[in-house]
C-alpha cells in the first residue's frame, strides 16, 4: 500500500544537475520505490494527480533556533548587542519550558508552509523540539547549545543532557543528533576539547557559529592569535563531520582549512545581513569546492524561516556583490538548499533528492500560481520566483504532513493563539 | 452605500510615521470617508470583519514593464548582453499584440495576489495594457517608452503614438499617463529635448532608466563628457516632475541634482543584483532627502513582481553592504514602498496612506499565517517576514477586485493557460 504522484513535473537529480521531468513517483512506506516504472506487486493507497504540479525534494534548513520564532518581530534594526542583550536575553530570561515547544511548533509551520521537510536546530532545551517533530511529522537534526570553559561544572552538565535528550528520542527515526559548541566566544579551548573528544567518542557530529561578525574575529585574534576557524580545528572540532554556520568573515586561508577538513558551511544570507555581518564570500567557497549548505539562522534575527526566500537571496545577493550575474546559478542555489544540506547533516543517503531508495521527503507545488507561471526554467522560478506559498503539499517520512496548505499534524490555529498568549504574557 | 472594514488592525500615518491601530474604516464609492468614526449617513453594503487581519494601504510599484511577465524564467544567469539581445530581443520580435495583453494581465493577478493597488509601467505597445487595466480594477501610471534621435521620423511618430493612446483611454480615471524617455543609450540629446518639451507642453511627467550600470555610465561619458543624471538634467527631463529607475552608478554631485530637481528615484533591487549591476546608494540618497520609491522592474529581471519580496531585499541588502543594522529601517521601507510611491507618481493626494478623502486601495492581510505570527511590531513583519501570500483582500478605487485570494475581475485559469500558449508557440 503506498503513495503515488502521477504524471508529475518532478526535480530529478541526472549526471550532477537537476532536471525536470513528466514522471510517475511511487511511494512505500517512508521510501521513495519507483520513479517512472512501477515497484513490483504496489497498490496505490492514494493517487495524488500530478497535474499542473511540480514534485521536489523538501528543501533542508540547516541552521535555525526553532524555538526562537515566537521572538519573530520583536527587536529589529538594532545594533547586535542591543538586539541581544537589550531584547533578546530579557525574553529568554522569562521563557518557560511550554514557551519553547510553541516556538518550535510554529517554526515547524512555517517550514512545512515553504517547503521545508529537515532543519538542523541548536538551542538549550532541546526536549520541548523534539516533542514538537515527533508529532508534527517534520525530520530534524537537534543539536543541544554548548557554552562553558574546561574546568565549568555548568559546561559538563550541558555535555550530559545531551547525550540525555539524545537517549531519550531514540523511538523516533526522523531525529537525529549533534553535539552544538555555540561558538569561540562561549566555549574556551579547553571545553571545546572536551566536546570534540565526546563527539568522536559517541560518533557525533558537530555544528558550531564560526567567523559570524568582525567583533568575533578581534575578539578570538586578541584572544588565541589565530581566526575562528584556526580555533575549532586545533581543538578538534573538525575531527568528526563539522557544520560551521555563517563563516562570513573568512580568510583564503580559512577555506583551505574548512575544504581540507570536510567541513560543510551553512550560509544564513538573510541574518547576515540583517545583523549588519555582511555577506560570506560563497562564490569564492563554492569554487573551492567547499560543501556549501543553506540557513535562516532563528526568526529573531532573520525574521522568516521560509527557506524559498532564503534561496532567493543567495541566488541574488552575490551577483550584486561580485557585479557578476552568472554568480551563484539557479542551479547551484536549489543543490545548496537541498542535496549539500543532506551532506552537510549527514542524511545524504536518506534525502535532499528525488530517487529511488530515499526517503520520500517531498514538497509539492501548485503551478497554477502567478510567481510560477508561465513554464519556463521552472528550476531558476523556484531561486527567482516562488515565494513559498506555491507549496501545496508535503510528503515527509512517506507520510503526508500537509495537504492543500492545511497542516495535517498540528493545530494551526491553536499555535498561532498560544504564541500571541506568550507574547501577551511578557509584555512585548 | 459602502463597504465598513470593522475593528482591523492598520496601518496608519500619524507625525510622519506609521502606526498600527486597531479601528474602523469606512468606503464610499472611491474613497475612504471615515476612520475611526462613521461618516454621516454611511449605509454598510458590504461588512469586512476584522479579526485577525491587518489592513495596509496598497504597495505600489514604481517601475515594471508588465507585458514582459511571460518572459519570466525565460534566460537567467547570463550576460546582461546575452539576456538582452540573446534571449530578449529575439522573443520581443515573435511577440504579437494579444501576447503583450496576456503578459499585463498576469503581472496585474502577480501585483494584486501580493498587495500591490498600483504600478508604473513602461513599454511600446500600451494600449494592450490600459486595456487590462481597465478590466482588472488596477491603478497604474502608463508610459509610452521612447527611443529616438532628433531627426528620427520613428521618435517622432511613437511620440504622437504616445498622445493618441493616452486620449484614447481618457474614460478610466484609474488610468494615468507620462513620457517614458527610455535611457540616455537610446535616446539622444536632441530627442531628449523634444521629449521634455512635450511633457512640459502637456503638463506630463517624465520616467526615465538612469545609470543603471557601469557599462551606461561609460558610454555616456564617451559620448558626451558627462553622467547620465547631468545628461537628462540639461536636456530638460527634470524641469517636469521626474522618476529616475535605478540610479545605481551615481556620484554625491548626481545625488545634489536629484535632490535639487526634486527627482524621484525608484529603487529595484532584485534586478540591480540579478544583472550584476550592484547595489544603488539608498541610505545616502534617504539622506539627502530625496524620495526614493520602490519597483520591480519587469519579471525578465527579477523574477518576481511581488513587492513584498522587494521590500525585503530593500531592507536586508544595505544592512549588509554598509554592515549596519540600522540601514534602511522597518518604517523606511514601509514608506518608501507606498506613499514615497504615491508621491513620485503625483498621486500623493490620491493614495499611498489610509486617510480619510484618499481612494480606498487597501490590501487586507491574513494575520493567522506563520509568518506574521505571534503579533509583535508587525510593521518589521511587512518587511522582514511577510511573503506577500499573506494578503487574503484587495480593494482599488473603493471597489473588492480580490477576496480570500480569489482575483473577481480576471480570470485566473485562463490567464495561466494563455500565457503557456505563448510560449509553447514561440517554442521556448
Amino acid at each position: 500500500m503506498g503513495i503515488l504522484l502521477k504524471n508529475i513535473l518532478a526535480v530529478l537529480p541526472e549526471n550532477e544537475k537537476d532536471v525536470i521531468k513528466q514522471t510517475d513517483i511511487y511511494i512505500e512506506g517512508s521510501r521513495i520505490t519507483g520513479i517512472g516504472h512501477s515497484p513490483e506487486g504496489f497498490s496505490a493507497e492514494k493517487v495524488i494527480d500530478g497535474t499542473d504540479r511540480l514534485a521536489i525534494p523538501g528543501l533542508i534548513n540547516c541552521h535555525t533556533h526553532s524555538y526562537m520564532a515566537f521572538m519573530r518581530n520583536v527587536a529589529d534594526d538594532l545594533s547586535f548587542m542591543d538586539w541581544l542583550f537589550g531584547a533578546i536575553d530579557p525574553i529568554e530570561q522569562k521563557m518557560t519550558d511550554e514557551d519553547t515547544y510553541w516556538g518550535a511548533c510554529l517554526a515547524i509551520i512555517e517550514m512545512m508552509k515553504s517547503g521545508t521537510t529537515c532543519f538542523n536546530d541548536m538551542q538549550m532545551n532541546i526536549h520541548q523540539t523534539t516533542r514538537a517533530v515527533k508529532e508534527s511529522g517534520m525530520r530534524a537534526v537537534i543539536c543541544r547549545g554548548l557554552v562553558g570553559s574546561g574546568d565549568d561544572e555548568g559546561g559538563q552538565m550541558r555535555l550530559r543532557q545531551a547525550f540525555e535528550e539524545r537517549d531519550a528520542a531514540r523511538d523516533c527515526e526522523r531525529l537525529s543528533f549533534m553535539l552544538g559548541p555555540h561558538a569561540p566566544y562561549t566555549c574556551d579551548d579547553a571545553y571545546m576539547r572536551i566536546v570534540s573528544e565526546e563527539a568522536k567518542k559517541n560518533r557525533m557530529g558537530i555544528h558550531v557559529h564560526l567567523s559570524e561578525s568582525e567583533n568575533e574575529i578581534s575578539q578570538i585574534k586578541e584572544k588565541y592569535g589565530m581566526s575562528p576557524i584556526e580555533m575549532a580545528d586545533r581543538n578538534g572540532l573538525f575531527d568528526v563531520p563539522a557544520i560551521a554556520a555563517h563563516c562570513v568573515q573568512i580568510t583564503e586561508s580559512d577555506m583551505d582549512i574548512l575544504k581540507a577538513r570536510n567541513v560543510s558551511v551553512v550560509t544564513n544570507p538573510a541574518s547576515n545581513m540583517k545583523l549588519g555581518n555582511g555577506f560570506a564570500p560563497v562564490p569564492d567557497m563554492l569554487e573551492k569546492g567547499i560543501n556549501v549548505c543553506l540557513g535562516t539562522d532563528g526568526a529573531a534575527s532573520n525574521n522568516s524561516l521560509n527557506l524559498f526566500h532564503e534561496l532567493s537571496l543567495l541566488t541574488l545577493i552575490h551577483k550584486g556583490v561580485r557585479k557578476t550575474p552568472q554568480c551563484v546559478s539557479a542551479q547551484e542555489g536549489f543543490r545548496i538548499a537541498t542535496l549539500n544540506g543532506a551532506r552537510a547533516l549527514g542524511l545524504e543517503k536518506e534525502t535532499g533528492s528525488l530517487e529511488e531508495g530515499k526517503k520520500a521527503d517531498i514538497a509539492i507545488l501548485d503551478l497554477n500560481t502567478p510567481s510560477l507561471t508561465p513554464r519556463n526554467n521552472l528550476l531558476a522560478g523556484l531561486s527567482y520566483s516562488a515565494n513559498g506559498s506555491e507549496v501545496d503539499t508535503v510528503i515527509i517520512d512517506g507520510k503526508i504532513t500537509m495537504e492543500g496548505r492545511k497542516v495535517l499534524t498540528l493545530d494551526e490555529k491553536l499555535v498561532y493563539q498560544k504564541v500571541n498568549e506568550i507574547i501577551t504574557r511578557m509584555g512585548i
